[in-house]
């Protein structure tokens, strides 16, 4: 998995239909987001279509698609390898790139060697200088920048696409940061339409540009595909081709974009946005954990937890429940990385997005 | 998973009502398993009764139950510190022992550190003498032996009962050794009869007792306890849940022995011996597995896969089927610790066993 930052707190635009700032009791949210014809925008009952002028874009000429970025997540191990097996080098107009990110813990069928690939694009880590003992990941970290970024140059890559898994039953989830790139939120709304083989949802990380973590953050454009339940070390077929669907759909429509059709604007479903996450109860003394996540809970990922339900059930029997007046949804629930975390879930907030046409730029 | 050695060929007994000595296209067969009053048994039609004189055996005084012998594996390190926690020392007139095999692959969540704790107890291993570069799980193998056994001794435990999950859709499967022993084979009767939230079924290796490799072989009665799926280095709370029933059930059973209850012979079900292991089809150049397991065949252990059923899925897209003549019943499907030996799954031959009426020797 991507492995969100623990307790961030999102809290953006202004709820439509709902409560207001506070979002309380608030499953389902119509947020503000494009302040060029609007701002502030604070009114009620708004014709959303206010905001939607169509959009135009760059072209994607170099895309690069990235997988082992943690060494145990199989599938895009193997789908890139199969990538690189074919010899896929142009779809279209844009050429492709692809990588394995951490050859080194894909050789040892781990999540890393010595920290987390996956958490080392910042701005900071990237230019930190190498040292003896700079972790091989950092090192690597430092690489990838140089072939697919630099990081917020020019010379960047117009897309960078991140294959993971989870232990979780996510189905597929995409992940990108809270920045109004239409490009990608279209892009995301072309797979959701067109893959019936598992949920199709987006999740949006509240990060600043400099402080987002991940490979894909490389990219002009940003793009986590996290697909599951599948253990990390095992590779499943059914997995495996839900990955491969997210990727060729993507590359799809790519290639529409960059001949020149126009996307036409409207609302995008499934949207949540990460409020906070959960902790496991533990012994404060031996410090190991005391309950496992709730059967009721375990595999529900993006269901609705309201006040009251059961979150966790402890090693002696004893029901833990949910005390928090919102209901919000939990994702990534029981995701094996998450443990050295002590993270039990993440929980989110649904909201609808509305996104303008685009079409590229000429 | 305990990880059975690959490749054993079983062949026993005789065929009642299949095609003789061959067994082909035989899938249930009954095996003339007691030689003291019908050997040589090699007749049809034969009645059963006959070989099932009533049998008195020992009590079982000293029973170990031990977790955590693969370091990833987490039910059973959950339930032994469980145990450990409700301080169990005692079930009616049998003490209990509970053993964390092996506390240094736990800390570390990982299967093993230097090799695999359970495969170090034949007696070859526990007898090499001990050197400095000794690998850790070789040192802790002794230590156990000397804690539980001696192997094969009369301070052994009476009883050793090992915890494992597996990757793998086994539901509850027990494992012993093809030892005629007809105790391990009335425990499983009685947890195949009383638990309803998981299929149970019983697997039989054929290994000498010198050269069996589990720590559950340094009792005088050995069982293995394989719970699945679970990803390894998460808890589900429902695999966590069908492991301690399987272990209540079978302390339940021990009191009821020791106190001098009689347990009626008859048939008993879902018995399998392993018979040989499926490989990954592998590129000779790079030595990557070229498929995953196939959708149909995933998740399916312990079903019926005949001639042309699809077994794997190559990655660009191939199906690979089963070639051979005998249907058998696969299992441990897409273990994940089966990878580093190239084990996609095992294959078994369904058996029934009838064993006679048990009770404790007064």
């Amino acid at each position: 998995s991507t492995n969100l930052a623990p307790k961030k707190i999102a809290k953006y635009g202004t709820c439509i239909g709902g409560k207001g700032d506070e979002f309380k009791g608030c499953s389902l949210l119509i947020i503000a987001w494009d302040d060029r014809n609007c701002s502030p925008y604070q009114g009620r009952n708004i014709d959303l279509n206010c905001m939607m002028e169509p959009v135009s874009t760059s072209p994607l000429s170099r895309i690069a698609i990235c997988g082992g970025t943690h060494g145990n997540e199989m599938s895009g191990v193997y789908l890139v390898r199969e990538l690189q097996k074919q010899n896929l080098e142009k779809v279209g107009a844009a050429s492709i790139t692809t990588v394995i990110s951490n050859p080194r813990a894909i050789a040892m069928c781990k999540r890393y060697t010595d920290m987390d690939l996956n958490r080392c694009f910042t701005d900071a880590l990237l230019s930190s200088p190498l040292k003896d003992d700079t972790p091989y990941e950092l090192r690597r970290a430092q690489e990838l920048n140089a072939l697919l970024g630099p990081k917020g140059s020019l010379q960047a890559m117009d897309l960078v696409c991140d294959l993971h898994n989870t232990t979780a039953n996510v189905g597929l989830s995409l992940i990108t940061y809270f920045n109004k790139d239409w490009l990608i939120l279209h892009i995301y709304r072309h797979i959701q339409r067109s893959i019936t083989s598992a949920p199709v949802r987006l999740i949006l990380l509240d990060i600043p540009y400099a402080d987002a973590y991940s490979v894909d953050t490389l990219g002009k454009h940003s793009l986590s595909f996290e697909v599951g339940p599948q253990p990390h070390g095992v590779i499943r077929a059914d997995i495996f081709n839900i990955m491969k669907e997210a990727v060729n759909k993507t590359l799809d429509w790519v290639q529409c974009y960059n001949s020149g059709r126009a996307f036409e604007g409207g609302e995008v479903d499934d949207v949540y946005i990460h409020v906070k996450s959960i902790e496991y109860p533990k012994d404060p003394v031996t410090n190991h954990i005391t309950a496992a996540i709730h059967p009721q809970l375990q595999d529900r990922d993006f269901g609705l937890l309201h006040q009251g339900e059961p979150m966790f059930l402890t090693f002696s029997g004893d029901v833990l429940k949910y005390e928090e007046e919102e209901a919000l949804h939990p994702f990534f629930v029981n995701e094996c990385a998450y443990y050295e975390k002590n993270i039990a879930f993440h929980l989110a907030r649904k909201i609808k997005i509305t996104i303008p046409t685009l079409q590229v730029k000429r």
